[in-house]
């Protein structure tokens, strides 16, 4: 591994706006070695009053959906506008999911070589819980560093959605026309967790089914019940490849960002949102206490057997798992 | 407080079905005591391999939506097909939600008197998490009991929907006709939780814009990923004034009953309910200790106020907080 820098010297690289420093800052974020833990703290630290002033935008689509060509065309869009774009991606990489993004920047080419652009991937080696934390740290960072939209990239097929919807001020849903088929991948729930709905690849022969598609996600969504932010999730199309409807999206994310500042939902969403990271890490650090300790490793393989198969009820099955995990702590 | 009985009474009594000692012994389940504990404990143990058997059947809907005359005509239903169906409650009855279910039983009056039925509201006094364990264990001492379906009810508002759907084998949500109105008050996300939509007070006038209104949740649904049931959500009409649905959406639950026996699915939800009972309640007890720790309880409410308003980072508040909690476990 590379030689660390000093405190100082990350601080000053990363509110600067160095990228190479920004990656290697990143890089320490995501390390597993106690000693860059501590480093990364105090750069965080240091960094902390620079940060929240971006745009949050999360984008989630299963694959196929054209995620990557959206993006690219969106965040050109953006730089166009001379503003700074950062694009972060919360992908576990979990064979399971079967939505690996891909990792490289070779996805995103024009868009990584446009100097006001960055793109990361997700971190590896990590587990959800991980990914996401570093995820959330990394956007602090670039904030810090002045990129004023990070896109917050994921796949909706797992439960990534709801950590990224949860960074996020706004969550874009992209979707395909065809009538229900192309959404078999995708996870219940995600619909309703969208600020937008954007029917992506209306060009050519598709543009009519995309306008149709926006007529029938329309009607659903407004049987939905109404989001906190009182804003009414829209549906628009979009064509990366024609160019089409990226700019009047970009205009929905920067009018329902005015609209939530004033009418208070967004402080109070950014709000929230710290104070869910704050006690989803004590559970994550609890839990990682619980099933890491040793005997509660061995013992929880019977239990959660025979509470499966209905031998053993939850409740005192749990107890006695706790009460292991007790007595072994305070010996 | 009523003398206790023998385990051994509490048992007999409960697997006999009468239905006295079944309602002393959810007292005891609902009761704080530790003894009382302790005896519910083993009652629940004797029980166990006799529960599993009924069509759990959760059911919510906004205040208004008329619940209770709703469900008196499908148990009159139930009940009028020789089978026992027992009706229990979800109502952590929080002044918040505004729409604490009445907890008597004068609100299902026929219902109340049927031999075949048995109702029984929600415990009070109880946080959500104890409501929803107790709910849950009183449903197993029902099934013992020997009826075959059991209602879970709750309101459409707060966080027991979730708690309810992980109980029940069957979600069902009830709707009134009106495009989308009705439903300012119900949480987002619920939608997608349903095995089937019924739009009540489908009589008189109210007949043609509730068969318009099937069309168009049928409409909004099928654009909705499907379930892992392999079940498509359906919209369905009912009166419980005239009487009218009422039978064929209990035959549209039967055929569910049937179709994810036979695919497989009912199983693997049950053992996949059982499973995160044991691992949420888990959860309960790891963030009870830690949350009602006197030392934490002091420090958390400083760290929530610099987290919340973004003084201070949610990870290391959250590791200073765990510290602190682990020092004081282990002094």
């Amino acid at each position: 591994m590379r030689q660390r820098l000093s405190v100082e010297a990350y601080t000053k690289g990363v509110l600067s706006g160095d990228t190479i420093i920004l990656s290697r800052a990143i890089t320490l974020i995501e390390s597993k070695l106690k000693n860059d833990k501590l480093l990364a703290k105090a750069v965080l630290e240091n960094i902390l009053p620079y940060t929240g002033k971006a745009m949050r935008v999360g984008i989630t689509g299963v694959p196929g959906v054209g995620k990557s060509t959206f993006i690219e065309a969106f965040g050109k869009h953006i730089t166009s506008l001379k503003k700074k774009v950062a694009v972060l991606t919360v992908d576990p990489s979990s064979k399971k999911t079967g939505g690996s993004i891909l990792a490289d920047k070779t996805r995103m080419e024009e868009l990584s070589r446009d100097p006001l652009a960055f793109i990361r991937p997700s971190a590896s080696g990590l587990s959800l819980g991980g990914v996401a934390r570093s995820t959330r740290e990394t956007m602090l960072l670039c904030e810090a560093a002045g990129y004023e939209v990070i896109i917050i990239e994921t796949v909706g097929v797992g439960q990534s959605e709801t950590l990224v919807k949860g960074m996020s001020d706004f969550f874009l849903l992209l979707m395909l026309a065809g009538a229900g088929d192309e959404l078999q991948g995708i996870k219940k729930g995600i619909m309703e967790m969208a600020d937008a709905v954007a029917i992506n690849k209306a060009d050519g022969a598709n543009k009519i089914s995309a306008e149709l598609a926006v007529t029938e996600y329309q009607n659903a969504l407004h049987l939905f019940p109404k989001s906190d932010s009182d804003f009414i999730t829209k549906v628009v199309t979009c064509s990366a490849l024609e160019g089409t409807g990226i700019a009047s999206l970009w205009e929905l994310i920067t009018e329902y960002q005015q609209s939530t500042i004033q009418n208070g939902y967004f402080e109070k969403n950014r709000q929230a949102q710290n104070l869910e990271w704050m006690h989803n890490y004590i559970r994550q650090l609890l839990e990682g206490l619980f099933y890491e300790n040793t005997i509660v490793k061995k013992a929880i393989v019977m239990s959660e057997k025979s509470v499966k198969e209905g031998n053993e009820l939850p409740v005192p099955a749990a107890e006695l798992l706790l009460d292991l995990f007790m007595k072994n702590l305070l010996k």
